[in-house]
């Protein structure tokens, strides 16, 4: 059986999603694409042997669409999750699950109104083979139980220029979910610390941002997120646990040394450092759509847990305070 | 279109192959599965949906088989291979083409004589992101080209006893097919350097053991194979350019530290370190058998070559002098 | 000219001071020792060609005595510090000045009416090669100003008995001195975060301690202190600035790979890693000594700054609250 | 007791060993310093409190001076040796002995004669804490006995023009005698063998070179010798033993991420890798100079055979054939 997947979005992400879907997935096909660029969606249904479709609508309600990827601009996630509810049609969609949290608790509550899950978000960290990695070695044989988590995220530049908010909401989300994910616990509170800020921030924004987090079982998590570091994409993460400690760094095989340096390359994007985990994110999606068994990413929940704690983080960095984070009861749908 | 594939030999890289094809690469699916133990057979075939032949000839008949995988046995590669040139299917084969010479050339005439080329030889390493990315430091750009080539092979224990010729024909043959693709050259030469054995090599064996060979332009290239290195299963791989030089060794994410020891585990076997680099040879090879283009992996050729070096290198471990390599003229089929 | 010098105390450190003195320092020689234990002092003399005294004021007055080394238990080192003063002998004191506040104002306020300088303190990481190098990085050619600096800091086992707040003024001082020298500003304010302790901390403890600091600056600091790590001793420290980064661990040579482990031992103790700082530390103060110059090592006035942020820090432990550090103004002696 | 040193030779290493005496060494002191340029003798003993000598022979024969290092070029290290001989006064030697066999036999026949040992030879890196390390792996709580030693030595540029003969007779011989060291063997045999040059090579200059070495009990030994690397300064030992392997590199501290680049610098010259190997090779001459015990360090007979191991190299670049090595019986004085 193939899955038969609908892509809307055809900008980097979506056309990253589209290729593997066709070409390094197992069990899937593209074939419909939607972009609000309709020549861009045209150009890559071609490539792919797939069809562009007029709107998402269009897309969502297609025979031959089975299942549904996400990877618009951040604003219309939560409405085109909602018509793939609607439509009953499983999706990935991407992070985050909405810049407001009121339109993710939206997605949230009509999923727990349809009593199943059909949003798979794509935290695609959760599949990388660094973070399994460094999960795997927690635990009696390994380094313990983690108590503290240190994280660094740095881009070489800001894509759409700087805004402090923006880095918490889109980018450091990312680690506020893979810590959530490597110590399986909640958060407690949120503080973002001011600090100094780098030679390229421009005036009345913060870069770099030090968040400081600590979970209810009091596991201490940092995040040190800059997306103007100017050094290249960089994502770095240090747990000290109670019998070891693990650091995982770029899983490169080359070292070079040439011109009075060793060492190696740092990728220009993100893309350079995950693209294996967003194929085995949609490996792992085709294969739980075919298969069956326990979704194996990221719930709705989680991306409503993400807006939260995002949320709070942007309330601490405007008001230099710590930010408690309270959740509603978990949905009985997330147990 | 979906590529069915028959896959001959059910133990350890058989079944890798099998589920890698059914689960993890795009475009194929696994059909017919044979194995010399039937019980083997049938079971992996369930598992994976397939049905089971019994016998290879049946399997390579069969109209739902469009290609073959041959994971046999190293002694049944070749008349396997002739098999499926007669059927003319394609098919991915296990290295070595064949342990003696005299039947890696009759693969090779047969195919010749075909006049198109149907098999791609199983040397996995050319696509392992780790000689890829080594390969890709060559040039003005990088390290120049290379001058000097040292490779490391070790495993933990040898697998079926240990016997220093097959520990050429069987182990090594991955550094001879790996470096000849590196440098794009021929070897001249080789020289199988006597010296000290671990401490539990048995008598009559040698190992390490200790290849040094020259292409036809010059580059050195040396080989330690070790086996029963007791240490777990370790490749290294260092060139020297022109401009600089580069290393590969295990792509690891995570460093722990615990117990007074900072470092990485080393795999037991061969597959902690390829596993992906099977998988992506088994996409490279579905990918061209839809989309055609040049062969993505090794040719008969190749394979070819690859019997003839290690025939001599085990001619300098009998004789402990230099023996030259004499090579027939490359068929344009290869060119 | 030779400088003789006189050491108080021949416990694990002082006896090290000793043997550099002896062994490894051009230009010192040991002439006296005292120690509490009267016999450890005699034997020490005998191997080192020294004569015991039976106080330390013997040893301070003593005319072969041209300097001193204070390495005597902490609450020790104010009133001995305040002898040498009196004195007038130029003296290196092992950190912390004083556990308590007041008796390190004390010292101060004597320097500053003796009205020039005599004490060295001896934060010896000052002089290590590692720190070095990391604060060499610093600047527009290398990673810029200091934006972040992140310190782990851990122990085997605690020494005498695991004491949060020992943790802090004996231990975690080391980062507090380090990271003022390597930012070059003083520290705003402390707070330690209460976390999860680790498995053998016991009951009323705390283990690790999470410290964060900010500098006048705005420079965001942290130090994880953990004294029951149970892994050996390790120190890390890794500087984010606004062109790049830099990360310090242990300057090993060589990598070994043994029973499917790869990486390094860590040491049991700090002086398998601090070993060759303290020996540069007591080169640089005899070469002081002899030639003059601007001190090369930590002041009177960096102890008694080391000792008003580490009682703040323990200030904070006991009350979980952010901890301004106040500091008097700098007297012009240290200017 | 004060060491007075006389130094021959003012030149980089020779500036380099009178600083060291001077300032680094405890126990020492430079009384004289001679060099063929008076100028540049005169100005290094002003700095160091020393004064000018005329000629070696008068520097050798100084009442003040007890011990001398010979830093003049290669050329006249054999004739200097055998007037310190004939003084009676204790000698570090730079390496090599001599670049001419027979010269190097000269001196170990004086010293035969003399019937003691008074020359240390200047083979810094027995005292380098990265090959210190590196043996410290050696034995059955380590990596096992040695089987395979494979050592790099690269240099930015050749000093003064590249010659193949040269670049083993002065650089090569590094290895050859750190090798011996290591796994306490004398070589067998020796083979160069050809390949391609460097980009930057002069016509009829070979470069990088390959040597392959075998010692008595069949460990086998290779160095690859590159003297216009243009990479900057780099050596690496890689050892395999029976039970484990272990590989030396530089000792950094500190790694460095800034424009897409992660890693650090190469250091230009050699000096920026075994700085402190010189200077623990004077520390343990000194020491041993004054306090007796076994020479710790490479002795004229160790001289006499790097002398004979590197003409035997030099022959086989000329031959290109497979050089045995002869010793002549070591004399009892080295037992």
């Amino acid at each position: 059986m193939t899955v038969r997947v609908g892509v809307i979005g055809a900008g980097n992400i979506g056309t990253s999603h589209a290729r593997d879907l066709a070409h390094r997935v197992a069990g899937s096909a593209v074939s419909v694409i939607y972009d609000f660029d309709q020549a861009r969606a045209a150009e890559l249904a071609e490539e792919l042997g797939a069809r562009p479709a007029v709107s998402y609508e269009e897309l969502i309600a297609a025979v031959d669409v089975d299942a549904v990827v996400i990877a618009s601009p951040d604003q219309f996630h939560a409405e085109q999750a909602l018509a793939c509810l609607a439509a009953g049609k499983p999706t990935l969609c991407e992070k985050p699950l909405a810049p407001v949290e009121s339109d993710a608790r939206a997605v949230l509550d009509a999923e727990v109104a349809l009593g199943r899950r059909l949003i798979m978000m794509g935290f695609m960290r959760r599949f990388d083979p660094g973070y399994r990695e460094l999960k795997d070695t927690f635990g009696p044989d390994g380094i313990g139980d983690p108590l503290i988590v240190r994280n660094s995220h740095r881009n070489e530049v800001a894509p759409y220029g700087l805004d402090s908010a923006l880095s918490i909401t889109n980018a450091a989300i990312h680690e506020i979910d893979i810590t959530r994910w490597l110590v399986d616990d909640e958060y407690e509170w949120v503080e973002v610390v001011p600090g100094r800020s780098g030679p390229i921030t421009p005036e009345g924004q913060r870069d770099p941002l030090f968040l400081l987090l600590r979970t209810r079982t009091g596991v201490i998590v940092d995040i040190e997120m800059f997306v103007q570091s100017q050094i290249g994409y960089e994502v770095t993460c240090h747990v000290t646990g109670g019998l070891g400690n693990a650091s995982m760094a770029d899983g490169r095989y080359v070292t070079i040394a040439k011109a009075r340096q060793q060492g190696h390359d740092l990728p220009e994007l993100w893309l350079g450092r995950f693209q294996d985990a967003y194929r085995l994110q949609l490996q792992g999606w085709v294969t739980y759509l075919v298969a069956g068994g326990p979704m194996p990413g990221a719930s709705t929940w989680d991306g409503y847990v993400g807006a939260i704690v995002a949320n709070a983080a942007v309330d601490s960095l405007r008001t230099e305070a710590r930010v408690p984070i309270t959740l509603p009861e978990r949905p009985a749908l997330y147990a």
